[in-house]
């Protein structure tokens, strides 16, 4: 008999660990407490307690073909660049295509997971259910699935803010943030320089009286839009750079890659410096940060001192007044209300997990948290990876070696067919490249590689000009180079006197 | 006596020539037919016919040390591109410094301007204006500067959209646009790329159903962020730039800023590809536009071949359907219903004038067209050049070189100020330049040229991080550059298989 599986949560990481379990033979059963599935990528107006919640205007800052599951190619039309309402389009196609829906109860919710009295000879687990109508249930299952995601438990860090009790206008977490139309003519003051507190800033900026944006760590900003439009993780998401990146001292990399974020933008002159280096601290991805400061719309500050009333004070004690709302783009904390307390470890009740998804003290590897890892790429396909392999394990009930046999063999590639070795080593690093062979091999991997760029011009060349007659001026490339250079040195010189 | 002079509007260029006015030692009296100064910066909730109204978000798209006329830098705190409202209050400021509101006669109409039975001997003109009461008043004037604008008269080229009768849904020009609210969760076409086209098409897409931008001619498109993130016209009007320009075949030129532009975004992946090449054509201003089109917000389309009820169909044959509203950012024409049609030639009745400014006819130049330029740069600065050299024809009565004596003497100030000479000639080409000898010499204009680095700053720098150690990685700069080239080769040579 199949072996049943739990798996908690219908978001993108559900949807995907619903799947890896059919393809392993397992029995999946989706316990869903909204009525719908795509979890964070499912707008809400009103933000639900306990529930991950975006803004209205939330647009992926992964491009499609990076971010998509590894056996389903975004649909060409789309943008490559994603509003939230057509990632949820694509996860419903996901799941239609894979006929996931059927596994799914929605309305019921986890209340608690247990293992069960026999969990070390069995490595079974009692779930405790709830559905809408109140009615508790008792499942039993041979393995868990942990799909809840990592943006569910807003961190608001009042305690840091002096005299944060004086302040005398509304405040409140990016969470409950949806649109910018309240804030029509306010001071606004937007603390924390993730990706939330940047794209709420820029979108106060352009209807806002003022907005500040206070940053402690300051920030790289990264533009979605690289060399030659194209996206910027299709640039650097490499096999190349990634070798490259590894090879050469972690110094110089930082030092390339800060001088080429500064000749776009001068990260000092535009307050953004951060004190970490580039590959120290993620950086943010917003493509209208600069502008909205050399505009003036949008000012840019130090940490916060302290609150005086309707003041704010910051730590190189310049004041701003008058601030109406305080917006906290302070991060989210995990929370498993439903796991028991033993899972977690020391005072902060850390869980520990074995390549971020295992508890590595379980007598069974039958419980898996899936998604709980904070990537500097797409996240998509690396939660994929992980309930490839959690199924895996599941399925193997051992460790397995991770997805062993799934990474393409490029040396192989570039000698049987040279054409998707060079596109597998040089071009963007796609998740289909882990459909080319082993467990959950996918025939259309290879296309689906070979294809990549006509997927990201589609939406975009809605307007086609003919080419050109070839330039006969190739050649002047090196007099423009130079021209430049001369140029630089001048400007430079001009600078100094 | 004095020779007193009619200046018709108090916009940037009627202040500007009172404020010439007062230099030459003529007496000039202002009629403005609104109640306040400003003109087209001055922001309009409702469209009022005859007079240039634009949206309330316009950002000016030259930068506050290029744009500001040559006596008078902006306020150090503004930002680099300013706000309508701030540019206003620059308005306001200069009105002020100069003492120039008490020569304005508000909501007093200019109805007609004719030269005078004498005008063959005495060049003199009679000015009819109407005031706020409906009084009627017939003026003597010596000379004639009209300050009128030529954003006044929209074109709404209706005839050239066939089947457009057949039209179902809203329309109007950019003119009448002043808000996105009105667009919320509607399908707009935008027809046109100018600046305004740019601007609305980008501030639409962000709240619209879908928002479609036509052209027929493409653009190409700058960003105000240039190298470094400094305002793109501090960089690219210099005077060694310009120096380069001249001597350099134009081809060159042309296929090395074409390069530059599409190593940012590749025009013709965007759908922008113009079908002129870059210096045969203003580019678009706009720092945005390409993140809306990689983010499917906005789309691109081909010139409109006609419409078919509430569908638009397109010269590649591609229709777009449902169309709410269409937008016509299809420009302006100037408008001077007070002047003679003698003054107007051919049969479409156009203003030929002698240096933009005089028209070549008249006995007597004392009738002068200030602001009808289309400049490549900031335009307020041509505008008070204009203005200075009108009033100074005007003064000595006979057509007096081109502002002779203000143009800086490079080589002499090389030898002589090598620091201000250095700047003058390497760095911006700043209003200033022309105040620092000859008539109208400022003695705040060497300071005003030494210190614009500073105020570019100022605005900017509002969280300053410890300059870091001197990196002991300068000769990096040689690898890394390699690095590149070979990265490049080799992504092409992926593009290529």
């Amino acid at each position: 008999m199949a072996r049943r599986v739990a798996v908690i949560g219908a978001g993108s990481s559900g949807l995907t660990c619903i799947k890896c379990c059919l393809e392993e033979g397992l029995e999946p059963v989706c316990f869903e407490s909204s009525d719908d599935i795509g979890g964070l990528w499912r707008f809400k107006e009103i933000p639900e307690p306990e529930r991950s919640s975006t803004y209205r205007s939330l647009v992926t800052n992964t491009s499609k073909e990076m971010m998509c599951f590894s056996d389903l190619p975004m649909p060409a039309h789309f943008p490559n660049f994603m509003h939230n309402s057509q990632l949820l389009q694509y996860l419903q196609l996901y799941a239609a295509h894979f006929n996931l829906l059927q596994h799914i109860h929605f309305q019921t919710t986890v209340l608690t997971v247990k293992q069960r009295p026999d969990f070390a000879c069995s490595g079974q687990w009692e779930v405790l259910t709830e559905d809408r109508d109140g009615l508790k249930k008792i499942h039993i299952f041979d393995a868990v699935l942990v799909c809840t995601g990592h943006y569910t438990k807003p961190v608001m860090p009042l305690k840091d803010f002096p005299g944060f009790e004086t302040f005398k206008g509304e405040y409140c977490h990016s969470s409950e943030y949806k649109d910018p139309e309240p804030y029509k003519g306010k001071k606004v003051m937007v603390v924390g320089i993730g990706n939330s507190g940047g794209d709420i800033a820029v979108e106060l900026s352009r209807v806002a009286k003022k907005t500040f944006l206070s940053t402690r760590q300051g920030a790289w900003v990264l533009s979605r839009i690289s060399l030659k439009g194209r996206p910027i993780d299709m640039i650097g998401v490499t096999r190349l750079l990634g070798l490259v990146t590894l090879l050469l001292p972690r110094r110089l990399v930082n030092w390339a890659c800060e001088r080429e974020l500064n000749q776009k933008y001068d990260h000092r002159l535009y307050g953004l410096m951060p004190k970490n280096r580039f590959l120290d601290q993620r950086p943010l991805v917003n493509d209208d940060l600069p502008g909205c400061i050399l505009l003036g719309g949008l000012v840019i500050k130090p940490n916060i001192q302290e609150f005086q009333g309707s003041n704010v004070v910051f730590e190189d004690e310049t004041v701003e007044e008058q601030i109406d709302t305080v917006i906290f783009c302070t991060g989210y904390t995990h929370n498993f209300p439903f796991l028991s307390t033993s899972l977690f470890t020391g005072p902060s009740f850390n869980l520990t997990l074995y390549k971020h998804v295992l508890p590595p003290m379980l007598e069974h590897p039958t419980l898996a948290i899936i998604g709980l890892i904070e990537a500097w790429g797409p996240i998509m396909p690396v939660v994929e990876m992980q309930a490839r392999w959690a199924t895996r394990v599941i399925s193997d009930l051992k460790y397995t070696p991770l997805i062993l046999g799934v990474r393409p063999n490029i040396l192989r590639l570039l000698l049987t067919d040279p054409r998707l070795g060079f596109s597998v080593l040089f071009g963007p690093c796609t998740p289909y490249q882990f459909r080319l062979r082993g467990p959950g091999k996918w025939a259309g991997a290879r296309n689906a590689i070979l294809t990549v760029w006509d997927r990201v011009s589609k939406p975009m060349m809605t307007r086609v000009v003919p080419e050109p007659r070839p330039s006969r001026l190739p050649k002047l490339l090196v007099l423009s180079t130079l021209l430049k250079s001369v140029i630089a040195v001048l400007l430079k010189l001009n600078k100094k006197i």
